[in-house]
Order: structure tokens, then sequence, then C-alpha cells
């Protein structure tokens, strides 16, 4: 890294945060991305933390004028290598843009700095105690900003949709300096192209979100979680659009491998309540009152039943559902040490017990353990292809890549919530034409004609 | 326009789909914006009704050869000269492509082709009575690729947003002819730039849409209707935050000027039902149950004449329902007459008491009767500026502006689902930077290289 460009970024954002010795500066290097699928970070970086979208416009210049990339840095829990710098470049943390701007109870509404992390906002909200962002992709050392350019999901899709649906105004300082305001605090805005949604999944590579501005809801009070076990993947997941098709709309329905759930549990330490079955389904609801909330889990079960459910269980104690939650999210924890790739395909929710069947002649054609967890809500699905003998399996990449070619052949995704980033951009050319991905390189010409911002990330 | 260009359209769509006599092409040369805003249409035109996107993209290819603009037409509903050919063009008719290709109920989706009328959409939903889509812009002769680059709205969007919230996929010929599928049947999605989010709202500019696939939703079944009358515009509209912020929402909101009423009753010879007061709320409401939609009537109502509500009417018959409704769609039919300009402003939905304050203080300076109907709820206004001795008053354009920098001021758009089209483009640098216009510059030649495309829209 050249000394002047380090010189310059001190003279901005002062000597205290500017990072440019290696051993300070690998905590920046990396996302949370599989310890064997992340690409390797360069180390000829340096890390500047700005405080302010003023501080951040001089830096986007000052790269420009150098031809010198930056990899805007977030939370640093994607999972597709977006944030790791892999050429010699300058690492932009957003962790000193941590403030809240307004919190707008009459609009519905909250403004956030890019660099707040989701734990910071759900804090503000629950000082307030009426409103209610559903967002929630899991991990919440997730900075706002990247949720944004990472259009995060999580397990509240179902309901309540992705990013997308609720980032409502963007501050964004442009990959030539400009720092502009994108939407506000509106729900319908039909002036001009919409580059508030061309920013919203652009990973870093179209901008930098200083500030971001979300719709808020009233929060539903009652607050239930039902565990439903079944024999077979079939059973279970035939009777999720049933579900939805009679007017119930959970806040979550996740479906999890007895397997993993066993395995999750013993990894913190906790019971797992279900024992019959074979695979479970998780179904979180929010309902304006205890009434609703006991009929529609009443019904839930009864649908469910009928769809060859051997077992139920409501949780009544907040104790009871964290248990069961906790089980669930702490599936990533618990396999990370053993996932050679943690994959990321969505399908239309009616195809997933046939993607599911293909799947397990796949596994059997490659002798490979692929078990699953899933926002079986929305069709989205996470497969560990686990490692052997503490090594990516030989067959990981044919594996995959019949994997991914089979969730397209029922018009699927290959990656629904966790980004394209640095690891599935080679698989670009399966989804999409040669004159869509000729489109997006022009897209990401016209905001960024130097190709400073993120270099190697989605194109 | 070139013989040849007319012959190559008739050996592509065949005799009886070419239309090139001007006395039979008159239909297919405006759309609904106000007669004495609408932009002057070119008569040197020719219209192709193609049947299918093969037909469609060889159209696309033959503009390209010859330079030749198209315009893309579909229902003609649409309200900012988007659908007017202003220089020689052929005017592409989409009225053919008019299939319903599947009701998914398995994945809550519904696929029809871009001619689908909304009327077509819904009569395919009522024969299978259990799912709804939410969108309804009024005209129901609006057909679903106009909607979906119009980024249609309509008076819904507080419950359910907008069409950007429930198109999930798109089939596009691109303005270079290549037949592409955006999207899918899918909830998430993060591959790639999203191109399906740049087509919504892009008004016929950047591709034709030719097939899309739209979310549906379980059916509500109890629907009611509330009437609450004020004495003013503020009490009327301090109080629907506050409603919001409880729990309810609404299917609709709709705030409508007395007067407005009164002369839409008359003009279709019902009787509005409201005497006391000057302004009124209208509230729709879709609920699970009857009980649910009665213990939320009432507690609107409680709210309401704890903000000075002073009389209100829960509509119990369906007979009471449509006449309320009726009277509130018919406004635009009832002054269309004399309007000269509508406009479609929005503002977050807490300051649209403060923006009414400053209109009615501009009204003031101009001397001017600015009548107002609004969806409140989401925070769009239609304001009618009305004519004087039938031609549009001398001060139209100025206080058109100071309205629009008004709004701007509370944060505001200058429309919020009309439209830029080619008669809101001039204000453009009202709202957006030099830089950003210049990027859609760029959007827009990145898919469209040769301008083909509805030129002289949005940009």
């Amino acid at each position: 890294m050249k000394q002047e460009i380090i010189n310059e970024l001190i003279q901005i954002v002062g000597t205290d945060y500017v990072v440019s010795d290696l051993s300070q500066m690998n905590s920046y290097l990396y996302d949370e991305t599989e310890f064997k699928l992340r690409p390797q970070a360069c180390e000829d970086c340096v890390v500047a933390k700005p405080e302010t979208p003023e501080e951040i416009s001089e830096i986007v210049k000052l790269a420009n004028r150098y031809r010198m990339p930056i990899v805007p840095r977030g939370g640093g829990t994607g999972l597709c290598g977006a944030a790791v710098p892999t050429v010699s470049s300058i690492v932009l943390s957003m962790e000193r843009l941590n403030k809240i701007v307004e919190f707008d109870d009459k609009n519905l509404m909250i403004t956030v700095e890019g660099g707040v992390t989701l734990e910071g906002l759900l804090e503000e909200l629950k000082k307030h105690d009426k409103l209610f962002f559903p967002v929630h992709p899991g991990d919440e050392g997730a900075q706002v900003g990247g949720m944004v350019v990472e259009n995060a999901g999580g397990v509240r899709a179902i309901k309540h949709g992705i990013m997308r649906n609720h980032v409502k105004g963007l501050e964004v300082v442009l990959p030539t300096g400009e720092l502009v305001n994108l939407g506000g605090k509106l729900i319908k805005n039909n002036m001009g192209y919409d580059l508030l949604h061309m920013m919203i999944g652009s990973e870093g590579t179209l901008g930098i979100v200083t500030k971001a501005t979300l719709k808020l809801y009233a929060k539903n009070p009652s607050v239930g979680t039902l565990l439903v076990s079944f024999n077979s993947t079939e059973d279970a997941s035939e009777v999720v659009p049933k579900i939805l098709q009679s007017g119930i709309t959970p806040l979550a329905v996740e479906y999890i491998d007895r397997e993993m759930a066993l395995l999750s549990a013993e990894h913190i330490g906790l019971t797992y309540p279900a024992t019959k079955g074979s695979v479970d389904l998780i179904f979180i609801l929010d309902e304006a009152n205890e009434d609703d909330l006991y009929a529609k889990c009443e019904r839930i079960v009864e649908m469910c039943e009928e769809n060859g459910a051997v077992d139920s269980l409501i949780a009544e104690t907040t104790k009871d559902q964290r248990t069961i939650l906790e089980i669930r999210s702490n599936v990533y924890t618990a396999y990370k040490e053993i996932v050679a790739d943690a994959l990321d395909m969505a399908v239309p929710v009616a195809y997933f017990p046939s993607l599911m069947k293909d799947i397990e002649a796949l596994s059997a054609k490659y002798n490979a353990k692929v078990p699953v967890v899933a926002h079986i809500g929305d069709g989205n699905m996470h497969h560990y292809i686990l490692m052997e003998d503490g090594k990516a399996p030989d067959y990981l990449d044919k594996l995959r890549e019949e994997m991914y070619e089979a969730t397209l052949k029922y018009g699927g995704t290959i990656t629904a919530e966790h980004g394209t980033g640095k690891i599935r951009k080679k698989y670009m050319t399966k989804q999409y034409t040669a004159r869509e991905i000729e489109i997006m390189h022009h897209i990401k010409k016209a905001f960024d004609p130097n190709g400073i911002l993120n270099p190697g990330t989605i194109l």
C-alpha cells in the first residue's frame, strides 16, 4: 500500500482511525463465509474508519484519483465473501457511523446510520416499545448498511418479506464521491428510474450506504411457537402451502432435519423437545391477541395431523419458546467447523418436496451427507455439504453444480439471501443469459466508471 | 412511415394486425392524461398487434435496424403520457397477449400475459374464489404489463404496498430483442443485480413485459366500510398515523373534500350519505372474521371521535358500501372535463397536515380552487387544479411549481403512482441531482443502446 494513500487517509479521518499494520488488520479481512470456501484476502490493504458521509466521500474521491479499490465493510457477518478484499484495497469500515438518526413514530419509520448494528437497532426499538422491524437475518452483529446492500432475508420473509420491502430511503456515497438521497419516508414514489432498488442487493459495488430509513410496523403482542414432527420430508413440506392458502401467515415456518436439531441442541447444552418422527416444522406466530394465537395454532396442528404429523408441541412458556429457537439458530454454529459449503438455494415453495427428492438422489449418487435446514415458508433452504476427514470432499464441486442445476430446473435461484459475492459469481452464467450479465456490467459502469467499489464482487 | 416498415410488420404479425390508416389509429395515440396537459401525438405512426413474445422480439429487431422508435401500449389508462408517441413510431399494442398462463394456488402465484387487463385478472381469480391480488389502481382496463412498468399504486398501498411488492417474475423482450426471464415464483433471490426491480416502474423504456408472475394472498372474508366526517383537514389527517400505530392497518384510508364527494355523487346520480362536517375519511377494512371487523371499526370510530370527528357511519350493507366507494372512485370522471391538471404528489403521512396548510396558502395566493382527494394512508394526494372558463388558468405552471417545491421540502415526491412519463420529466431536476439523472441515462443506454423504446419518456 502506497504510503501517500495512507497519509491522505490519515488527513481525512485522523491517525487513530487508520490501520495499516497487518497484525491489527486481520479481523477486517474476512467475513463469515465458510473457512474452506472463502476467498483468500489480499493483505496489502489499509483500513480506514471514517465518522461521516463527508469523510467517506473524500476517501472515495481519493480512491478514484489513485484507482485504488475500496471494500466497504459492515458487521462482517456476510456469507459470500463480499467484504473480503481480494486485491490491494482500502477497507472502509463503517463501525463509527453508528448513530440512531431519528425514531419517527408518526411516520412509522426509523432512520439510522449505515454502521448501526441490527442489535443496536433492536435496542433502540425496545426503548420505545411499540413498533417493530421485521427483518432478522440471524446474526445481530450485522450492520444495517450491510443488510441493505445484501438484501438480507432471514426467517420472517414468509410474513414480512425481505429488506427490499422495508428500505424506504437511503443516503449513499456514490462510487464517484457524490452524496445522494434516494427515496424517503415514502410508500409510493414513481419519479424517474428507481436507483434505491438498484442499490438494495448491490453488495457494496454501487454505493456506500451511510443512512437508511426503514419502515416500522405495529407489534403483534401475542407470540407463540409450535414444534410439529413428521416421519418424512414430503409430509412436512406438503402441508406448508396448504396452511398459507388457508389464510394463516405465520411469522416464520422453519424446516429442520432431526439430526441437525439434535447436534445443535448438544452443541449449546440444551435438550431438544421432540422425540418422535425424523423432521420438524417450527412455526412462530405473532397475532393481535391470545385468542387469535391459540385458534391459529390449533388450526395448524389440525392441518399438520391431516398431513401425517406424528407429534406436536405448543411452547407455552417463554423458556420453552427460547429453547426451540436457540436450537434452531445455533445450527450453523454447531456445524460451522465441519461444513465444506452451506448452500443458499430457493425454489417456489410448492416445489420444495420435489427438489428434496432430487437432492436425496444426488446425495446417494455421491454417497454424501447433506443435512438441511430451511426457511421452508419462503422456499429457501440451506443444505450443508459436510467435510470428510476435515477436508472438503472430492465431489464438492460436482455435487454443488448438480444441486444448482436441479434448483434452476424448478425455477429456483442459486442464492436466495446470502448473496452472490465473490464465491458464487462463477455461477452467474448458470442463472442468467449473456445479455443480462452484459446489462449488469453496464449498470456497474454507470455507477462506478473507474471500477473502484468492491471489485470482483457479483461481476 | 416508410412502406417497407409497414410491409415487414405485416410479414411478422399478419395483415389483419397492422393499422397504418390514421382514421383507425386514433384510439392508439393517447392515454388518459388530462386533455389540456397531454403531449401532442405524432400521427406518422403504425400500430402493430403481435400475438407472441417471439413476434415482439422480431418487431424490436426490425425497429433497431431502422432506428424506428417503439411505443409499447397497454390499456391506455396511464396518466403521464408514457403511451403517447411523440415522434414517428411503431405503436406496439399488447392487446392480443391476453392469456392467463397459470393460476398456481400451491405457490400462491398467478402468471398472466402482459396484455391481460386488471378486469381479466380479477375475473380469473373470482373463478377460483380463494386467493386475492391486492393492487387496484382504479381503472380495471389497465393491463398487467402496464401496471408493472408504471409500478401502479392505488388505494390499498397502505396495507399491501404497490405493484413492486407483488411482481415476482417477468418475461421481458429487451430493447435489443432478446427474450429473458427475470425473477420467478420466488420470495427471495439475491443472485446478481436485480433487473426485475429495474424493469418495474421503467414506463416502457427498458423492456416490454410479455408475462408477469404475481404474488397472491389468502382473502380476508369480512369487509367493511366506514365513513367518518370532520370539520377540518387537520383533524382528519392527524388521526391517521395514530390508527396505524395502534396496530390497525385498514385495506384503505381515503381522504375526500366534501365538495368533491358531492359533485361526484351528483355526477353518477347517487346521494352522498354524510351531511355534517366538511371533509371525510373513508376506511375500508378486510379482516379474518366479523368480530375482528367490528372491533376494529369501533376502535377507529373511537379514535376519530377523540380527534374531533363530527359524524361516523358504518356501511353495513353491500349496497351502502358500494355507494360510498362508487362516489369515491368517480371523483376523477366527475372532474375530468374541468381539470387542468391532476397532481400526484406524496409526502410522509405525518406531514400531510402541514403540506395541506402550505397548499391552502398557495391557493389563496393565486386565488385558485384546488380540491383534493387523497390516499391519505400512504401520503399520496391528488390535487386538482381546475380550469377557468374552459381554459388552463394563467397561474397553472407557477402554482404547480410552488406546490412541487412545498412537497419536496417535506421529503415528498412529485409523482407517487402516476409516473414521470412525458409530462413530468421536465421536473426531474427538481427531485434528483445531475449525477443521479446521469446514472439513469447510462442505465437507459445499458438496456437500450439505440434508444428505440419509448423515447422522450422519463429521460
